[in-house]
């Protein structure tokens, strides 16, 4: 089969993007032919630039431009609240509520053995030099409701514990919108364990 | 929202790839961040230059990045037969049968007054211009089988049949591996239409 080589590779490299198989690279590669130069450009730069130019926070290890990240620099978060998640993107997420204004630490993983990652691969010796500090008096853990996220917050919850600080776990339940009917079972019986008198 | 200016013009790029929309851009542009920097400057760089190099084939505009295509530039192919495609990839379908031989012709597009693509926005002329040779004998109507398809394989078997040369169009049936019983009428008419004797 022939493709020329400029296409070719082009499919390679979009082939190496997750979820994107033979068929859609394939794709992709030929709307780029259709698409304007400058877009090419564009998309071209940015990814170069989204490599090279960004890196973790020196404070909360969220991905950023600068040093500190925009919510570390930020005068008017709260200090005393530190908000634990697995990835950048769960910032984004939870920024997106605009209810949260406490900082956020980022973990970028969760503890799983399966795949080798252990506490030290994780941002934790981070958290914890950030916790000798005495303004933060809680620390809420954020990270994903599965066994991964679950155990990564046990893990925390029992190192930070000697601190005196307050560990909090965000609540299990239904989601707002969703079906009582299509609920499975677990997050039935934790959103019946979680009631609360209205 | 706050989302590192990298990242986001990073999702924005992504986001005017067709078939993907913010969610997907924005998982896409994190992987990009745990991509090897060499994989990343890879793909920006297939992306530049596929757009760059490549041009359409003098003879028979398919894209290629020389002068004229591989399949053009084949003194083994059979230059009496002209297989007349809507599309590059349809080049490539039809290379990885292994069964055809003969030359290509691709239109880019079909006729479709919806879009305003008339005649003269295909390459059309290009087509004619090969059908003074002589060695042409036959011309394989290979537009997709769809109303916009159709009405293009209808209108050059109008326009090419005063130079007197053999115009076929591709069969229309039950797809190989498919099932009659979700085949729709249609398809299956066609297929009564087109039998033939064993």
């Amino acid at each position: 089969m022939y493709i020329p080589d400029p296409i070719s590779k082009l499919i390679d490299g979009f082939m190496r993007l997750p979820g994107i198989g033979p068929k859609t690279a394939q794709r992709l590669s030929f709307y780029v032919l259709s698409m304007e130069e400058e877009d090419v450009m564009e998309l071209a730069k940015a990814l170069v630039r989204a490599k090279r130019d960004l890196q973790r926070c020196e404070e909360c290890s969220n991905i950023t431009d600068q040093k500190r990240c925009r919510v570390c620099g930020d005068k008017g978060r709260d200090r005393s609240v530190i908000c634990v998640v697995q990835d950048p993107r769960d910032v984004i997420a939870m920024e997106r509520t605009k209810e949260y204004h406490g900082l956020y630490h980022v973990l970028h993983g969760a503890i799983s053995p399966m795949e080798g990652i252990g506490p030290d691969e994780l941002s934790i010796p981070d958290l914890l030099k950030r916790l000798e500090d005495e303004t933060v008096q809680e620390l809420i853990l954020a990270t994903n409701p599965n066994i991964e996220g679950e155990a990564t917050a046990m893990y925390l919850q029992r190192l930070i514990k000697p601190f005196g600080i307050k560990v909090t776990r965000i609540a299990h339940g239904l989601p707002v919108g969703g079906d009582l009917e299509y609920a499975d079972e677990v997050t039935l019986t934790k959103a019946m364990e979680g009631r609360r008198e209205l």
